[in-house]
Order: structure tokens, then sequence, then C-alpha cells
């Protein structure tokens, strides 16, 4: 198996850490870049990146007709993103797409693109493969352990809380656990806020502190017992193994699958 | 749903909790107890039971002769446990017991005498929820993220290290991870026993020190991430949902099932 | 060393406890207890309570006068308890008490009494030791690393959120840290009460389930790393040693002493 | 207070982060760098580093000699740090060196020359406050916790097990605490090495995945109760505290110093 690859935003956090990847996988070969800026240039001319002799192409479709092509990795913005993904389909190159951010109209456009091409395309708002199995993994455990609540921790230039991935766990969870309201029905807060967020009776605390990385834990109570299960993210490299697994699995498939849980087979 | 109920050991640790759940669950009715000794009392005669008016019986098959009953809860010992267990399937009694001691032989033996007299039979070595979780969960992510450590604690009271959950856990990942050893090559201990115990190439730590219950973390290394699942047991009510979710399911099957996982429908 | 002991409340949770450990410590001796009712058995005469030929007094001064005793300990309510430690010291009797409930006033009459007397009193809120270290842990971590968010977590039959160990907490480290305002200044909630309870700038997060027992983590966060303080409780004997150091001490001392810590010398 | 830094090693992996520091650092002000290679250039010649008008030298005595400074950081080798150290002291400039590396003849030698020259010196092994905190903390614990396993953790191309913060905070625990062989008498390893490496009647678990940094945890046990001091380092620049700690010390003081510990103010 060798795989030609190319890569849109090989500068950006996500992009470079792609570009070793792909260019450390002896089944990978980069083959081109897409940029906003360094058309015609060699990978080779740009700052921090691998001495590598691909070339780079300012526009998506010129790219995707003068190099040939079996997958495009898109880890730039929604809006470039969606129109790269387009023309990358058009083109008959499968796309590895990173992005919670497409609409659900856009969505469906790509689906009916890669049904009516026939080729595989995947797009996944978390390529962590271990932030994918704790959502899968307290999804399953919500049916018999329904008492949940979610502390995460990220380090506190993170301004919103709860995290993205909090709400998705709690809204994944929502989907099986039986109905019910936690804690003592007479409970009450003596200082405001103590019991973290309500959303359908469970609770998620945020904790922001310098130092913290990005972290999530789970947990489940029951009769004399409890059930935790813990993400913990150290760096950007940890996406690289799920956008690894996309890359191989996307050549064998002939349609859209959104979500990374999708391609897991994880049950059997 | 009402289902007549008969507990073995109503004295022992296990068994007085399983009389006290039995009896606070408004779908059980406890109808009869097997004990070694307290023969033609009643519940209400025995010290620290609950003030129930239940038969006492010494011989198990006068019990399940006398007393009409759904369900046998078998909480004792291997050897009287088998017996029970076979003279429970032979009066039609559908047997819940929690071991790990039955020979292969022996579960083989109840197998067939289930099989053919057309009713259900749960034998488990682990009647907590939470463990069982833990231990399908890390099957699952081996197969995704196949370095493993394992670290157990336990009570300074506990004789044996690791812990036979420890020992299952790492037989059930086996049957999935690819093979590798784990660590650095070249790696070395300079105080002996640092590394911990090794089985396929993953590592299992036994903590024992005195104020812990029974806990054990799974550790799942991935590139830039950790996944951990860990269960924490702080005393023996943790069982009581299993032999519950066990009775219940019991009255609905026709043959025997090892193992509380294989009743518990985790995947969908 | 023989210490003679009057326990107050010996059929209490914390009481009968207490009533256990005295009674195993080579060193200390049960000779009397003070109880609400069984005014004139033994302590042999009461359900649950070990096998002893100790006198039972209703009235606590009838009591410190008919038997011989080094130390009073008392697990009772506050109410009682003030009542209880004024009679022991006026009988020269060193009290022992665990309460939080002693107003500033009796806590003054006390001291003055103990004072003039030349005899020792212990007071204190929390007699677990790991508590009492974390505490000063923190306080002492504070200073170095101001960034502090602290997580507790008991069982969904508290009513009450944040615990009072988490308040002591913050109140003991807001004395020695600089003041400031945690997390990013425009740092903002999606959903209420995600970042918690806030005090001094500090967050509090009270995790409520079935299955917990009692327990606080206080994180401390710095550059590129996290430091963090747990205590975990598993049962009531979990203040056991606390008693007995505190027993051991009263003997030693001629005034009266607020909180465990001051009769621990954590820092030599 | 404005304090004039010359840094030794600024190409390193600690080196570069400490000029990033210093010359962030609105007190400090980086004047000079000694380096084996880049004689004569300026830090803004060498890729990587800051934009800085600041000389580099390749011999320490020619730095010190050329450039006014207060203080001199070597975070390079033993075997060259220890002669940069001794020039810097003969010189008047007081070092902060960070350094597990030198004999105890060294230190003896640099002791008696700091006390002579009347100025500052600081060597510490381990610059990142949380864990000088940890093994502070752990040493005061132990006197009233006596049962103590250590967890480490770190990145699977660590060679060697345990980790020397792991054996320092056993030795530094053992200094107090009370003798004695912790677990059950009778315990047993069904496979070698479960129960860990022992030290003196304690225990270390070394774990190694990929993924991990480099973690900590102290655990003490009691009767019903567990104390946990953990630290979590998740990169370099838990370093750049502890050294901008010993900078702002080493000018106010006029011996040498060895351990952060020892200019950190932690009882009062």
């Amino acid at each position: 198996m060798n795989i030609k690859v190319i890569i849109a935003g090989p500068r950006g956090r996500m992009g470079s850490e792609a570009v070793r990847m792909v260019n450390q996988e002896p089944n990978f070969q980069l083959v081109g870049c897409i940029d906003r800026k360094n058309n015609g240039k060699k990978l080779s001319d740009i700052e921090g990146l691998p001495n590598l002799d691909v070339p780079v192409f300012e526009d998506a479709e010129e790219c995707f007709t003068s190099v040939k092509a079996d997958v495009f990795i898109d880890l730039t913005v929604p809006d470039a993103g969606f129109n790269h993904t387009l023309l990358a389909l058009q083109n008959n190159i499968r796309p590895v797409v990173g992005t919670s951010g497409f609409s659900e109209e856009q969505i469906n456009e790509l689906t009916h693109l890669a049904t009516s091409k026939e080729i595989g395309c995947i797009i996944a708002p978390n390529f962590a493969i271990g932030a994918v199995l704790m959502m899968q993994f307290s999804k399953m455990a919500a049916k018999f352990l329904p008492h949940v609540e979610i502390i995460e921790k990220h380090h506190d230039q993170k301004l919103d809380a709860p995290s993205g991935t909090a709400k998705k766990t709690i809204s994944m969870i929502n989907k099986v656990r039986e109905k019910k309201e936690q804690g003592h029905p007479n409970e009450f807060e003596t200082m405001q806020g103590a019991r973290g967020a309500k959303e359908d009776g469970m609770r998620i605390h945020s904790v922001r502190l310098p130092g913290l990385v990005a972290h999530q834990e789970v947990i489940f109570g029951g009769d004399g017992q409890t059930l935790t299960i813990k993400h913990d993210s150290f760096n950007r490299k940890s996406f690289m193994s799920g956008i690894k697994l996309a890359i191989e699995h996307v050549v064998t498939i002939s349609t859209l699958v959104y979500g990374l849980e999708n391609i897991m087979d994880i049950n059997h």
C-alpha cells in the first residue's frame, strides 16, 4: 500500500504535525500542499517544515489537477475546508477533514457528492482516538450506571466552559440514559455554582488552571462503586493516530462517514 | 413481575447483603434460605438478619422441594455451591451463582443440564457491574491503543498479588491486542521489581496499603495521550446491582450463561 | 503508660468506633461511659458494643466523680458536649472533643478554665489525620503556586455543597495566598455553574454520586506543571488515629489546644 | 530590581527556555551567553533563539570578565558546569546551577569558595517547584502515616526505572519514617515483580507508556483513609518558576545553598 497524500494548511499547528506524520509513515507519500501563501515554492523553502521536494499551491483546484493523489487532508478552517473538500471529491481525491464546523446542509451536500462519485470521505470533529473511545464507553456505561458527572480540565487560556467535548459526551450519554434527576432532591448550594452546570439531570464541572493541557474524566456512580473513564491529551500529536487511521480507511470506502467512532470497529 | 428467591449462605458477608437487597426490591420475594446450621428456624431467629418469617433449611434438596421458588442465589463456596446448583436445576429453579471456582467439567455438566431442562442459569466470577464494564472497555480499547499497564490497589490484608481481576483483565485484553513488547528495548531496572509483573508484554503493578478497599485502573498510552479506565469498589454493596440484574435476566433465558458481561447488552 | 478513658456517646457511629479503638489499644483503658440512657447498666448490657464490664452513667457529673479517669472523650452534639467538657475540666479530667460547633465565647471559657486548672484540653473539628495534613500542605503550597481549584466528592445523600472541609481549606489558603482572580479575564460559561463556586478568586466543584464516600483533591497549577493533594476517606475508622494521637497528647499539656494540626509537629 | 544574567547552554532544551524566561521577566536582563560554538556572534544570529543583541562567548572566563553580570545560570552538563561555576564565583558572579551531577567534594569546594567570597550560589537537582513541594510534603506526611507506596509514570523512552525523583523521595521519607516492613507478613507474588521495587520497607512502581510525560504520586495509607500527593510535569516550562525564584534569591545570600527546598520558606 502506498497512499499519495495532499495536505492543506501545512504551516498550521495541526497541519505541520500532519506533514511530519505522513512523511514518517512508510505507506504514505506526501505529494502536494495547499497553502494560502507560498504558491510555486517547494515545502523545503518554508521555514520550520521538513526538507521535502513537494510542490505548494495557493489554488486548491490547480493542486488537485496538477498532482496525482489518493487522499486529501484538510486541517484549515470550515469555510476554506468546505470548498477544498468539494473540489477534492470532484477530482476523485478522497477527503479526510478535521472539523466540527460544517453545517448539516454542507454535510448533506458532501454526502451526496461522495455517494454519486462512489468514493470515500471522512469528516471528524475529533481525531484523538482516546477521546473518541472515552465518549463511546461513556455512552455504553450510562445504560447500566445512570448517575454521571463530568470533570473537564483545561489550561486557563481557554475562554469557554464547559468544553465542546464535555457537551458532546453529555449529548451522547443522553441518547441511552434513563432520564433521572441526580443528587438528593433536597440538596442545596451554600455557594452558587458549587454543583456545576446541569444538563439533562447530569453535572459538568470545568477546571481552568495554568499547567493543564486538555483532560476529561467521566465518573459513574453505583451502589458501593464508581467507574471512571478518563482521557488526558498532552499535546497535538494525540490527533495523528486518528488521522492515520482515517487515511487508511478512507481508501476502502465509497461513501461519506461522519465521526471517527464510525470507522472504528469497537465492538468486535 | 414477582420473583420468588431462595438464598444459600444468608449469614455470610455477601449472603447477608443479598438477603437485604432481595428484601428491599419490590419485585423480589425471599421465600427460603439454605444455611449450614439453623435448620427449622425462621430468618428472624438469626441475629443480625432482617426480621423475616422465612424458613431456613440445612438440606438444599428439602428446601427446593418444600418451597416454591423461581430463582436460587448461591453465595457460598465452590464445593457446596456446585451441589446446590445441580439440585436447583433438577428442581426447575433457576440458579444465579457467584463464583470463579467451578471447573470446566463442572460448568459443562451444568450447561447440559440447563439446556435439557430448558431453564436459565447464570454463573459469574464478578457481579460488580463497574468491574465488568472496566474489563469489557479495556478489551475494546486495546485494539486501538495496544500499550497497556494495570495498577491495582487493595488493602494490606490481601495476601496474593496481582489480583484475580487484574489477571483476568490482561487475559481478556490479550485476545484482541496485537502482540508487542512494551517499553524501550533497552530499559533497565536499578531496583528489582520497579517495572512490575510482565505478562504478554504488558505490566501489572500491585499496591497494598491500609485504608484502601479494592481499586483497579487500566492505563492505555498513545501518541500524546492516555486513556484510563478505573473501577473503585468501596464495599460489598457493589455486587448487589449485578446480582439484581442476573435475577431479572435468568428468568428470561433457557440456557446457562457464564459471565455477567454476556447478559449485559453493552454495545447497543 | 496506662491512660484511663471515659467516653460520651458510646452508641453513636463515632462513639462506638472510639469504644472499640480504646478497648484495643494496650495503653488505654476504658473506665466509664456517659449515655443519654442505660444508666446503671454495664457496657456489656448494650447490644452491638464490646462485652466489657464498664459502668454506664446518664449523668456526666456522677460519672466524673464516681470513676477515676485521665481523659474524657466527647463525640456527642455541641450542646451536651460543652457541658460535659466544662464538668470534665472542673473534675480535673482532660477533655478530647470532636466538634466544630462551639462558639468563640464557649472556646474562650474553656480555654480560661483549662489554663487556671493547668490541665490539657483538645478540641478539633476534624480528627482525620490525612484531612488535616491535606489542609496544612495546601496552605503551604499556595504561597508558591497561587492558582488553586478544589474538587470535593461525596455520596449523593449529602445535602449541602460545598463541603465544610472545602470551605475550611479555601479559608486557610486565603490567609497566605497572594490575592488574584484566577482563569482568563475574558472566560465565560455557556452553561451556568460550569466553572463552580468562586471564593476569593479560587474555585470549588462539588461532585455528588452514589458509591462515593468522602473525597477531596486540591489542585495547584503552575507553569507546565500541577501539584495535587488528595484525601480519600473510606469509612469512620479514619478518625480513630487522630483521636488516639489527641489522647496521648492531652495528658502532656496544660492548656487548651484547638485543631489537630496544632498538636502535630508537622514541620520538623 | 534589575538583575543582569549570563546563561550557559542557550541552545539546549532547558537553556533555550531559560533564555526566553529571562527575556520576558521585567526585572531580569540577559547580558551574555556561553556556548560551545558561535563565539563572537550575537544571540540574534542563532536560529531558534530570540532576536536579541546579546554577545555569545565560547570561553567562560572571557564572558565573565567582558560582561558585567549579577547572576550566572548553568544548564549544561556536570563537567563543564563545575568549571563554569568555579569561574563565576571567582569573578563575583552568583551561580544558579541545575544539576544532580556534582560530587560531594565538588560541592564542598564550591561551598568554601562562596563563603570566602561572601556571595550566594544555588545548586539544585530539581527546579520544578511542584516536585520539590511533593517531596517536602511526603517527608512531613510519613511521620504520621508511615505506610507509603510511590507510583511514578514516564514516557516509554525513559530507560531507567525507578526515576531519580522516586528514589530521592524514598530517601527523604526514610529520614523521618518509623522503620517498618509494609504489607501483610504472609503476602506473596503469583507473578514476579507485581509488588514493585522494595526500599526500606516501602514500594516503588514505575509505569512507562507512550503519551506520558513525567508524573509521580506518593500514596499514604492509614486507618480508613489515604492521602495522595501528586506532581504532574507536562513540559520543560515547569522548571522556569524555580529558576526565577533562585535568581531572585541568590542575590540576597552570601553562601552556597543546595536544593530548592532550602530557599523556599515552606513552613511559615
